[in-house]
């Protein structure tokens, strides 16, 4: 039977045209990022001090955040490359550490790179690669369109694994220059799994990517899946660096008020906004209402209840913080964001309609707070 | 480091809480619906002379039409189970006899099973289920939203997997009744793994599935991923049923045109028009363009090429028959379907925003045709 379903998958792939062709003709020269003399992996707050070079927090942090916030640190997500080429063929390959794919969520999301282009309009393109998925995996964007200006690549990092090496190829005789390092002060965004990007089908559909590119705007991912608790370690570690404005996203997996009471969540609160703040007193600051408990988004009484729970629990804070004479607070409510019965896999995360519903609900609030 | 992940997948799921818990207590009655005594299964053409319980063909159409569209009848796409009870728990357990995955689409869309439940009013509900996948699949409803006035369930079964074998379970003294088959006159669509339901992230959100329930009509899938090729011996099966609309959307299986001419297709098209129609000479049809050629869909020119071509020949099929006097033609149009850069997975198959737009477009046309 299961050489019946590899029969059947081969089928499926070649009738649509996906499986990746060898590219050996003319042949490709590799760009190492890992060995580049910029800082080209951007998306971070840490360049150098690393433990692993795709790293999400620095080599100083373990043993002062949690195991398990260390561990998921190696996962890329929300990382990514900016590079120019005028090649009309890229490939890429690479060697992850982690299993390629969650039962809800395939391996083109956990595993797979994404490739977009910004026009010289500003208007952002997708590239459409073939991929391969193997002991090394490959992505290969055979027949670029030559009739888009594009200004730069941007190929988005796997959102939850963890990569080894990676290589950018283009023909020889094209050449492919690292873009210079984004320097203006960051989004900083620090959550759970669903701003890590649980349940993008790709990399460029996690949220946090998408809102990066409609912003304009260096926007960091700190989402440690299942383990974003708004912690006095990690809130350490984001204020040492500047920011255009922070999100603070935490509440999905602070919901169960037996292990989190409110008094405990109100302190991790304030101590958030006033560290964060102690360089900058005005820096705007965005707190997250749980996006699944709307009347609607599912049936589920008790995981519903909770989550609904959780909203009003960070409204309060958010309401008492206010109250205690905290300015330039924000609150993201989940009426905002919007969810409804199509918008997650699971009732938590969200697939990818429920990935844009969240960037559009966080577009237009942080416009709003910083264009005003 | 397989530890470690496996650690790692474990601290996820445990922190959002998606492992199903044991539900021993009540017992569970078990009902199997190849043991009920009317049709159970909707959504398909054929009840009785399968060659298995779940198949979308009947036995009689193996040696008529090619092997590979017989395996992928094994698939239970499309399918659904009716049913009523007021129990506030419900169970299913089966076992499938493929792989669970595909890179690009998670276990949940092709392996899972989805629950919705329609109210009194009409208004559907998604029922958020605990899932574990293995050598039995096992998807637990814990704790349904006893507030909803029910009408019925709809069980939607695995996209592209074959089940083998499932049953329902309810807490024992909860009654189980199988919903009375529908009768009326279905929608009958014919197509390619688009339309079979790659790659939506669960069942519920296959856009056959969502416009299903949006029309409120039984809905026949006939999609055969990579095999979905106007062919003759699908036609002439299609045509021994009463129809309330068809739909021919197998361009994105017939985009070569070196293999499949442009009056090669016209014969296919011309064929299946003048057969399904032999009882019925004004049943409404649709021929549709392929989804994924339009500007800035992607940035792969040799691909969206040929994607935009298959529209475009397509479309003049569509006009060469109605010049030929066919009447109650329609043509959905790739521009009406409207995808975008972030409507795909991989170029080809939607992701569940690609779903969305897919089904709106065709509820749209199919109310202006059925409604006039």
């Amino acid at each position: 039977m299961k050489a019946f379903f590899f029969l059947l998958l081969n089928a499926f792939l070649f009738a649509e045209g996906l499986v990746a062709q060898a590219q050996t003709n003319p042949p490709m020269i590799w760009h190492n990022p890992a060995l580049a003399e910029k800082a080209v992996v951007e998306g971070r707050l840490w360049q150098t001090g690393l433990n692993q070079f795709y790293d999400r927090l620095p080599a100083k942090a373990t043993g002062l955040v949690r195991t398990e916030v260390m561990n998921l640190a190696h996962n890329s997500a929300g990382t990514y490359i900016r590079f120019h080429t005028s090649a009309k063929k890229i490939s890429i390959r690479y060697q992850v550490s982690g299993g390629l794919q969650f039962p809800h969520m395939p391996a083109t999301g956990v595993s797979g790179v994404d490739l977009y282009a910004q026009e010289i309009s500003g208007n952002w393109q997708w590239v459409r690669g073939r991929y391969q998925f193997g002991d090394t995996i490959r992505y290969d964007f055979p027949s670029i369109d030559s009739t888009v200006r594009v200004r730069e690549y941007r190929l988005y990092l796997p959102l939850y694994n963890t990569v080894r090496w990676m290589e950018i190829g283009v023909p020889e005789n094209q050449p492919l220059q690292w873009a210079a390092p984004e320097t203006a002060a960051p989004i900083i965004l620090y959550g759970t799994s669903i701003l890590q990007g649980a349940c993008a089908s790709r990399a460029g559909l996690a949220w946090t990517n998408i809102l990066g590119r409609n912003l304009s705007t260096p926007l960091v991912n700190l989402g440690f899946s299942g383990n974003g608790r708004m912690e006095k370690e990690l809130i350490d570690l984001i204020a040492e660096h500047p920011a255009k404005l922070v999100v603070l996203d935490c509440m999905p997996n602070l919901s169960d008020l037996d292990l989190y009471p409110k008094e405990e969540l109100l302190k991790r609160y304030r101590y958030a906004v006033e560290t964060i703040r102690k360089t900058n007193p005005n820096l705007p600051l965005i707190l997250t209402e749980h996006c699944c408990g709307l009347p609607g988004t599912n049936m589920d009484l008790g995981q519903r209840a909770g989550f609904a729970t959780a909203s009003i629990t960070v409204a309060e804070i958010y309401q008492a913080l206010v109250k205690e004479g905290f300015k330039n607070l924000h609150l993201l409510t989940a009426t905002a964001i919007g969810f409804d019965k199509e918008s997650t896999v699971d009732g938590v995360h969200p697939n990818d309609i429920g990935m844009l519903k969240y960037a559009r609900a966080y577009e237009q609030l942080i416009k709003k707070i910083l264009w005003r």
